[in-house]
């Protein structure tokens, strides 16, 4: 409790004057840069444009800029908190953009709660941008919205609490799995939680090959006799009768906890398969203290949203070079293949050599070995190979799959 | 014409890869830093935002953020030539505030020519920055979009091609009426333009005091008998019956042009009053050629929008200063006092000695003399006394006229 006073305490100094600045990228020096920069010159550029919009990405900082926007209806665990209180949380997005990836990113709030009025303000004021992350906006309205836009737009867009969650835990059940040898397709997985995240997750480890989810939301289990449930819910609902978080645990291989804390028990896992995935994700408290899961489950594979446990499934480690990678080809849309590909490069780079430096320097920072294993199944997010790998390949695949606009890296 | 091939080409340079950046005000080197900006510290400002929301004026960084917004209807004088093509311009404009006052300016480029809707999209993204910047807005719609823009949000809100020519022009006028020792009242002022800049003109010459404004637009003089005026128009039609510039200029003291280049003739101003204000703003070419107007009448006051002959009417002058100003008393608006006090405020710093060192660097810029007389009666916009005396002078009628949230300066 004491450190946690702290941490607010020492954040809102550290929030003084916010987080975002504006900075010229060319040179206003005299009064030639100033006739560049504004009339007569800037005349030159914009009659381009007018010619050929395309040539928006060369003269304007469209090509590297992406929009932070939310509404402020589901804003960390805080809930519907209104979009200015959530404007500490876009800013900071748009710094980790700029820090992890160098890409420009600035937060937009947005007063309106309403689906469609928000999509159309959104369209209204795309053209600024280059892609448009959308941030800490509540289910079920979320998915309709990212799916509105994607059809309207054609330039990357991705709702990162559900799909950077996704690709996240899906590189940690790749490579956990591979740790654990077994194959995909033969993992149980059962979800707890049914929020946007849950939902992507339980998507990508569909795409990914897995064959049986259960789904929990907070009226329990997501079974096809309910009458309550969304059409998102109905995708993931079971025939088994089930009646409790250890009746569908019992031989499961992955637990994706997305809900709250501490609602599970030491006994809820106890009956899992060998070498469970127990991805406890809630923030900033797990739904099992991973020191317990431990002592219940020694052979698991743990996973937490913390920076003080192993293997932490941070959205930092997707979204600034998902958006890289698309925004590196001028790419219409962020697809399935292309958050896919994410997840693998995440999970391929996690099994790679780190060069000595790297890991000398990242076992400083994280106070813990780097080497491929139950410990160690996700990159750390200072892990500065990560910006050129998982980018590079976000490209290719943008191209590969038909939507990248320049068609080579 | 080769210099404008040059400075085309050297635009387009210039311009590649855009002109606005994003970076970070706050430190983001490790673990700690990032666990401040983004999870989990960063709930604690929006805790505080959500219980106050003044104190978003604290810990994000709105309080020195401007939206320079347009939807592309009169970029320049290029017209109606769309959101996007017009992002050049808004880029420029960003950087600009940035240079001359350090505020961060963050260019949005809607695509909604509806002014309803408009309003509306301006309205949703308002709680992102604490002042917005209305830019190449085509009139009517401008005035309607801005008066209720100005009734429904509570932040510092200016349509600069109107008030920010107005207010530039408006100091032209206090100092050529000091300099040609005429009084406010007494002068005859023919305005030749009826757009946004030439109603904004004519109304805050109105309120500097002066009884005599005759405006014309593309069809002829602004008459009472014509029955094709907009409400804006109506409030300058005159009883008279006018039938050419020249029989309007007829004794008059004061010429403001916001129309189109090389329209008027030599014989237009020779009857002008003694020391007539010859003030032609078109871009980039004036009205009439300065050098003719000089010939015509060797008396006159001449102002133009170009940097290459003195008096450069250039918004660069206002718009920087008199956000600053509001922004640095939370103003709720920016009010008719506080544009008519950046306007004297600028007539002020013309007439004051400049310390030598500023004076030598001014007069090495622009190749010319700074001394208060008709060949000097704006500011440059390099004089680096600008930022604190009109800021200032802007802040504290803010305070005065009771708009500002902080109380002192």
């Amino acid at each position: 409790m004491k450190d946690l006073e702290k941490l607010n305490k020492d954040a809102l100094i550290y929030h003084q004057g916010g987080k975002v600045a504006i900075s010229p990228k060319t040179k206003l020096d005299n009064e030639n840069d100033l006739s560049l920069a504004y009339s007569p010159g800037v005349a030159a550029p914009c009659k381009e444009i007018q010619k050929n919009p395309q040539l928006a990405y060369d003269y304007t900082s469209k090509g590297n800029l992406v929009a932070v926007i939310s509404n402020g209806t589901a804003v960390l665990g805080l809930g519907d908190i209104g979009a200015l209180a959530g404007k500490p949380v876009m800013e900071g997005k748009a710094v980790l953009f700029k820090k992890f990836a160098d890409i420009d990113a600035f937060d937009i709030e947005v007063d309106e709660t309403d689906p469609d009025k928000f999509i159309d303000i959104i369209r209204a004021i795309a053209p600024t941008f280059g892609g448009i992350n959308l941030e800490d906006i509540k289910a079920p309205e979320c998915f309709y919205i990212e799916k509105k836009l994607k059809e309207i737009l054609n330039i990357p867009i991705m709702h990162d609490d559900q799909h950077g969650t996704a690709i996240i835990s899906t590189a940690g059940i790749i490579n956990g799995a591979k740790i654990a040898n077994k194959s995909i397709e033969s993992l149980k997985i059962v979800v707890i939680g049914a929020g946007g995240a849950a939902i992507a997750c339980a998507k990508m480890a569909k795409q990914l090959g897995a064959k049986e989810i259960i789904m929990f939301d907070s009226k329990g289990a997501i079974t096809t006799n309910r009458k309550d449930l969304n059409s998102a819910k109905k995708e993931f609902a079971t025939d088994r009768e089930i009646n409790s978080y250890k009746e569908a645990l019992d031989g499961a291989d992955v637990l994706l906890g997305l809900s709250r804390a501490n609602i599970l028990k030491a006994t809820d896992i106890e009956n899992m398969n060998e070498n469970p995935m127990i991805f406890v994700m809630s923030n900033p408290d797990p739904e099992i203290d991973p020191l317990l899961a431990r002592q219940a489950r020694p052979d698991a594979i743990i996973a937490t949203g913390r920076s003080d446990y192993p293997n932490q499934i941070n959205n930092v480690l997707g979204f600034p070079y998902i958006f890289k990678g698309a925004l590196m080809v001028q790419a219409r849309s962020i697809n399935e293949e292309m958050k896919m590909v994410a997840a693998n490069a995440l999970a391929e780079l996690a099994q790679k050599e780190i060069p000595q430096d790297l890991k000398e320097e990242l076992e400083k920072i994280h106070n813990r070995k780097f080497e491929f294993g139950k410990e160690y199944i996700i990159p750390s997010p200072f892990d500065t190979r990560l910006k050129e790998y998982v980018s590079n390949a976000v490209a290719q695949s943008a191209i590969n799959s038909g939507v990248a606009r320049k068609k080579n890296l």
